[in-house]
């Protein structure tokens, strides 16, 4: 057995755990900033997710997204995996960074999350079974392909265009699907009204803070994880920058917050972080931590700006998912032509024209899925089920029965 | 220092920090399904468990279950752990897979994990002194005695039982225990009356879908860990059947569960993820991504099943323990003689008699602590406790005392 | 590439990790047993600390800890990190038990956890601005300049003193600050009343819990981190007296506190775990099990004398952090002169020496920092601020807008 292999291949396994992890991120920051009466219903959605996308993630995801050789636009590999253990040829030299079983699952904790960034966008309003169906095509068909381009060697990895671990592929790809099914479904019932934007606090700030400090930790796993080894330098690198990125993107979020409102709004720095987090990513191994701390700053701010800008649209995003894995996806990808060691007029070209790419296929992709499914099965529940809650409609349940709730 | 050995002595000491991790998965789970005014009650119980159960296993369970040169029925190696560092003769070579320390550790946090099964079932009445005792009792001697005839080089190991990672050896010897344990301690009041099955929703639904995805992480340690050194081929695996039983668990259990009932039960999703892992556990590394998809989707479906039948015949079960520790255990245990790389007759049917020797000492172990203790100090808490809620009256406390909480 | 440093750095970054993990751990803590209308305010306080003390860690911090040569009191290596990635520089042989990035980042979380522990004793009360300030000092300055007197190779560390993972240079560092402001800030509102000691009830056991369990799990990269390589044996046995010292910390804690208050409180039991922890840091690679077990025994039953006495001279200390992290961690530095491979009286003398040392500077330090704060902008909020609840008045915002929530 070969050391080395073993070595690298623990550091996968350790980072698929930490990108699962996130999913708990996840659904801890989306209940947390959204109504009780609607958290069963997220709980469920993420659920959905994990399991369903790592289902089809198995049955096509992966051959479609690594299919070897092909045109660079589509291939596929043929369903399901196909390195059976009965025959004795599993082949340990597939890659000296991990095995085929470890290269399948890291990939299929990273499908998963595309679509759990659309997820908080739509909640407390989107219908269940639509959304279903949006997750089974987005993550069975969109995201695999869309991500061949780059990460199985498609045309924009020929042209150049680079994304470290995902800040386009990943956070972009799930953020251009939250906006067109945001726009699509429409705001909440009295988010805007009378020309006003009403407040709708989040139902539970210490599973929200919990989610950002879990989603940090799953980012170890999810950048450290993207190096594809465990080759010392590039990735305790790539933990640094993630790290400084972060804090820098929660105190600039922080700070600008605070000037400009008047207010320490814990919600602004939970999303800077977070935004912080997004815009390393495309670049996280090929910055220093000056640069780090400037692109995490960059992103803290864009994040204060942007989820007034959403707002002032007129587009209701419960939990800022467009503002942090949109925007700051794009300021990230855009950034590796900015700072850092591929730095450059013609990068930053090839990374635009990536962004580009990728805003192209995944309006499109959402698109084609949510409009027809508005057209037949609807996407929007109820304006009853909204008031009531989606938890007592679709669930039949009560998320803390026991406690004593408000109306409102 | 061998290269070898430390790559897979931190594989293994990560596997058992994920393993106790799964502590708080079990507890966030356990009080997510039962009511909020028997938390701290819950809590308490499962910090006991692991303290105890740590300090248990290294003062006797370890050398009961890994005697060494043995009859194949009972063994002792002596009390305390035999590794001393002072006298400079620690044995590298103990294992390649991992230190002496680290295997006493990583199976400490194992049997912790089997008395912990019980605490579900009985949630909300026991009496918390005769449950202690339990503890003391089945983690003490009962869990490792009857873990020597498989991982000690026992008798079931010498006819050829294969249990993997624990669904006989921890998830069904904790479902025996509960079983009788709820069979002795009868409904919570207010469960079985006029021939109707009350319904008791638990009283949080994030902490119980926080406990799931903690478990599920926990799997990677507890599935991953048991190959019992960082083998690439086989960790990894292990971690893809481990993770796609889990998924289809949970996909089949909602399939199942919502054509049945006609409504989207997220307790049914989540415990159809743990039976999937559950029942991946006894062969998961034996298994293709085929077989695991189909044990997972049988246990999701089963644990449908399992619920409503421990419902009819009339026992109370809070958490579904039995339905997914030991129905899902049983299963897992037999799969390993129909699917994978063991399949056939002869493995199936030394799998039925490794399931049938560990109800015989299970069901007789647990009835012998149980019997004794409800015909002396007793093991219900009286009527009024029960009523009130057992934080109040054995705690001083309630968990939540800020929140306004409605009376049931 | 060397496969040994390759090891030794996964295992270094994963331990970085746990230990970033623990600042959910201590923010779950400090919000579970304080009240809820403080709970917004006391996460914003922790994502301050855990974002701004790894910016100014990576500013200025760790080239005061880690100078290089110096006279053994102070020491600065420049501004900023030091070891480019653009020049292809970065030197690998750093250390064979990890890289300089691992190295800072590893380190830069740990100079976080000093200011954490502070926080758990000001909540409820402390005027947020002042606390940033105090932040901004403590980690900057006086934590890094105070560590470097012993893991900077400083002039403790000459004189033989010895503590391996920090109970006395971190938790003491942390607890002697907490004592400091504490008495400065003096007992919120209705604590100490007409001799009385009035009981302020955490609101939320289950995040106290998971507080608790998390830092356990965070302790396996905080002890296990500090061996600085993965050594299977120290790394190994350090995670198993770690362990044992929790396990019986509460275990023992739980047993005093019933005998003495006939009550099962389960905060005894979750501080008692975490005595047992702070306990053993000081020596966790020289102690037997054995030795850990009594270790973390005396710690438990300090926890429960300790928080008494806290409590009795007036000091009001909300989440026990005095008790847990300077007794416990006073105790088991001295501890190292007792137990275990370095026992003998000269060692307990250097052990002595050391803790007056660290008392020394920290209490100057701190006072230092808070008296001119108290006498300039005042470091405690306004009465109404207080009765009201700070997440009103900081943050505009409450942490459970949705729950109806008992006034008192």
């Amino acid at each position: 057995m070969d050391s080395l292999l073993t070595v690298n291949n623990i550091w996968m396994m350790i980072c698929t755990g930490l990108v699962f992890f996130m999913h708990l991120g996840f659904a801890f920051l989306e209940i947390g900033l959204t109504r009780q009466k609607n958290t069963i219903n997220i709980l469920f959605k993420n659920l959905f997710i994990i399991t369903m996308g790592l289902l089809l993630y198995c049955l096509l995801g992966f051959n479609l997204m690594y299919p070897g050789e092909f045109n660079g636009f589509l291939g596929f590999a043929g369903f399901g995996l196909s390195s059976p253990i009965a025959d004795g040829s599993l082949d340990l030299a597939y890659n000296e960074g991990y095995t085929y079983w470890t290269d399948f699952l890291f990939q299929g904790m990273f499908a998963a999350t595309a679509a759990t960034i659309v997820s908080g966008a739509v909640a407390e309003r989107i219908k269940l079974n639509s959304f279903f169906i949006f997750v089974v095509l987005y993550i069975g068909l969109v995201y695999p392909i869309a991500g061949s381009w780059k990460w199985g060697g498609g045309f924009l990895d020929e042209m150049g265009f680079y994304d470290f671990a995902g800040s386009t592929l990943v956070h972009s790809v799930g953020g251009w699907a939250a906006l067109v099914a945001i726009w699509l479904l429409g705001a909440r019932i009295g988010k805007f009204k009378d020309g006003k934007i009403g407040a709708f606090p989040g139902h539970n700030m210490p599973f929200a803070t919990a989610g950002v400090l879990i989603l940090w930790l799953g980012w170890f796993g999810f950048n450290g994880g993207s190096v594809l080894s465990a080759d010392p330098e590039l990735t305790s690198l790539t933990l640094v920058t993630t790290c400084l990125a972060a804090a820098a993107g929660g105190v600039s979020s922080f700070i600008v917050s605070s000037v400009r409102y008047k207010n320490y709004d814990i919600t602004m720095f939970l999303n800077g972080i977070l935004g912080g987090l997004v815009g390393i990513t495309a670049g996280a191994d090929q910055m220093s931590p000056t640069d780090a701390i400037l692109i995490g700053a960059v992103a803290g701010a864009i994040i204060v700006f942007g989820v007034a800008l959403i707002d002032r649209i007129r587009l209701d995003d419960p939990v800022g998912a467009v503002a942090v894995h949109l925007i700051c996806g794009i300021w990230g990808t855009l950034a590796v032509g900015i700072f850092g060691n591929l730095a450059g007029v013609d990068q930053f070209v090839t990374q635009l024209i990536g962004v580009g790419c990728y805003a192209i296929v995944c309006i499109l992709g959402s698109f084609l899925i949510f409009y027809p499914l508005k057209k037949t099965i609807g996407i929007r529940v109820s304006s009853k089920e909204e008031t009531e809650g989606l938890d007592i409609h679709e669930h039949g349940m009560d998320a803390y029965p026991d406690f004593g709730l408000k109306q409102h």
